[in-house]
């Protein structure tokens, strides 16, 4: 009765968790979602206000597949300054960077393709690509991103059609692709002809280290389709992520958006430009930074104090999300099921990994949610939850 | 290099049209829009504000997939009052009725798969349906609906997957189907194993006659898919839609969603359920039959006086289209470029029809977004142009 692309589908682990979460007391570490208290709802309440007052007519009317041009204008702006627009480039507004995601795999992937991505990788875009029906080959990260050389020898051998990289802050694993990798990944793209779909929803997210330039600013050939997001940096519930592609790929990527929701929600798209233009962007993510270096900071520090020694974890310089790897032997699914039960959550590696069962011995630990004495607090009770493990 | 599904997408010739009907003194009757006097930008102004003042957290945070819960559980009241709800259905909201389309037919539909529709049909439910290669049979249509025998005759040889219709103020041709058909197709679903997407965007906009049970009401079985839709009665730019479907397909539906845009933008949905919290919705909607039903009984009878006589034409009973039959011979391709020339515009028959090369004799004509003495005007133009194509 199905077809044969959703048979195997499995709602998103962490989505059905969240329902478990919302007990009281709990110390989730689970979430994605960016600390609400950055959230500017006075303002963007004021905007909205006005907006519907004075151009109703607009706001509530059917809008452009491409996006509400003010907001395409300023987004289009801010990546050229990135370095992330060569001449051969268009951009549109996405509803979420999800959906820039999807987009791009409905118009790039046939059945029985072959995707590499980061293992691990994010979960939303795993699950779009098992929509597709595509084979999966997931490559290991190092320090400094997926292992470029046995993606090398992967691609000598096999023939694929896209690499999926979160190189910058990765979920789940916070890590940073180095620019010598970004250069040599966007190189392998030219001579085995594929195309690398650059995810980058935490890239303006960098509180310490070294900005590293974007694979996309690299991509004088158009190999790289580039999506973000203004998820994290303003309000996930407004659906604002955009997609940069080469204008013949582009141009298949709006017929799919216009068969898939017409175009994105007008009235959010409005308040954004609004936002923008009334208040630095600049300053708002700098408060973000703030918030999240702090929180960052206090997990890493909480971790080597009340986690077994023989636990390690990533140090992520944005973003909002590190990796633990737990001591051989340990099962991460079985240790989130106490681990609720003592009233502290994560997300179990299985859930992240390309191949689920190669996550046993992984976390994720998201901190972007948590004030700093809760983090040490449920960093301290996950320790326990794991030494009592063994 | 491309997906073989998105290879013969062609963007719909409605929209691309739409920049060149931007023209002042153009009288288009080529869109598919509310009257945007309807919009009540005033009062949802209002209404964002205090969302955003007093429940940013919530407004500006991810929501869950299945819908804000209390729009969901609005509409589904609404619902069951029209007998659309069975035991073993469930309800979301989605990201306008395009999505609840798309959504359902991610979810049933593989390649080479045969879905039957009215011909003609609406453009996007088409392209939406092309998007994944499978195959279109039109069946003509008839004053009362789609021609079940002539489907009859076609599901006895032909194993088909689904059949798509808009039963009630069809887009384009403002026919609805009768109840006597209805409970035939059902009962031809049951026999021949098919499942029917029913997508009823214009039910709502009755403004003369006898209302006609949807499909899903007579639907003891779980074999009818139900497209609702906000963007008539409401705003087309909130993007607000919902599917109603059997538990077991309602769940594929759901993992579709999440992977295309994890949930549908939150801020327009608390709009939605505040604005039939503190006003009458019904109310609202009485409104919008009156604009409609004075523009199409003008637009009937600026026909009846300006169009040559061989011209035949539907008499909708509500929703915002009528279809125009020319005499044998006309093309209306050619007739587009000449109308726009003379600044009246519609949209061909062949963007209409399954097979577009049987669109030539059709055009269809919208009547919900020009004033009455306007559509007099555009009609009388138009007239001219008939008569001189000859």
């Amino acid at each position: 009765m199905f077809a044969e692309r959703v048979k195997g589908l499995k709602g998103s682990a962490i989505r059905e968790m969240f329902k478990l979460l919302a007990q009281p007391d709990m110390i989730s570490f689970a979430g994605g979602a960016p600390a609400p208290e950055l959230f500017p709802g006075e303002l963007l309440g004021e905007i909205s206000n006005k907006i519907l007052k004075e151009n109703a007519k607009v706001a509530l009317q059917y809008g452009i597949t491409e996006g509400y041009a003010p907001l395409r204008d300023y987004t289009r702006g801010r990546m050229e300054k990135a370095g992330n627009i060569h001449g051969h480039d268009d951009l549109i507004i996405t509803s979420g960077g999800q959906q820039a995601l999807d987009l791009t795999f409905k118009t790039l992937l046939n059945e029985g393709d072959t995707v590499v991505l980061e293992s691990p990788s994010f979960i939303g875009g795993m699950n779009s690509l098992r929509s597709y029906n595509v084979h999966l080959h997931g490559i290991e990260m190092q320090e400094d991103g997926m292992d470029i050389d046995a993606l090398e020898a992967y691609v000598k051998t096999q023939k694929i059609k896209l690499v999926y990289t979160i190189a910058t802050f990765q979920n789940p694993s916070g890590i940073t692709m180095s620019a010598e990798k970004r250069k040599k990944l966007l190189s392998l793209a030219d001579k085995y002809d594929f195309y690398i779909l650059e995810d980058n929803p935490y890239g303006e997210l960098r509180y310490k280290g070294e900005d590293v330039p974007t694979i996309k600013s690299f991509d004088t050939l158009g190999r790289v389709i580039y999506a973000g997001s203004y998820s994290k940096t303003i309000s996930p519930g407004l659906r604002l992520g955009w997609v940069i592609a080469r204008q013949d790929i582009m141009e298949k990527i709006v017929i799919c958006k216009q068969v898939s929701d017409v175009h994105t929600t007008v009235l959010p798209q409005m308040m954004a430009a609004e936002f923008f233009e009334v208040y630095d962007f600049d300053t708002h993510i700098e408060k973000a930074k703030v918030l999240y270096r702090e929180r960052g900071d206090e997990m890493c520090t909480a971790i080597d104090e009340y986690f077994p020694k023989a636990c390690t974890h990533t140090v992520p310089e944005g973003g909002i999300f590190l990796w633990c790897t737990l001591p051989e032997g340990y099962d991460s699914d079985a240790l989130l099921k106490e681990a609720v039960a003592q009233k502290v959550a994560f997300v179990a590696g299985s859930t992240c990994m390309p191949v689920p069962e190669e996550g046993a011995r992984y976390m994720r630990l998201n901190y972007s949610l948590t004030a700093p004495d809760k983090i040490r607090e449920g960093i301290q009770r996950l320790g326990e939850v794991i030494r009592n493990a063994k």
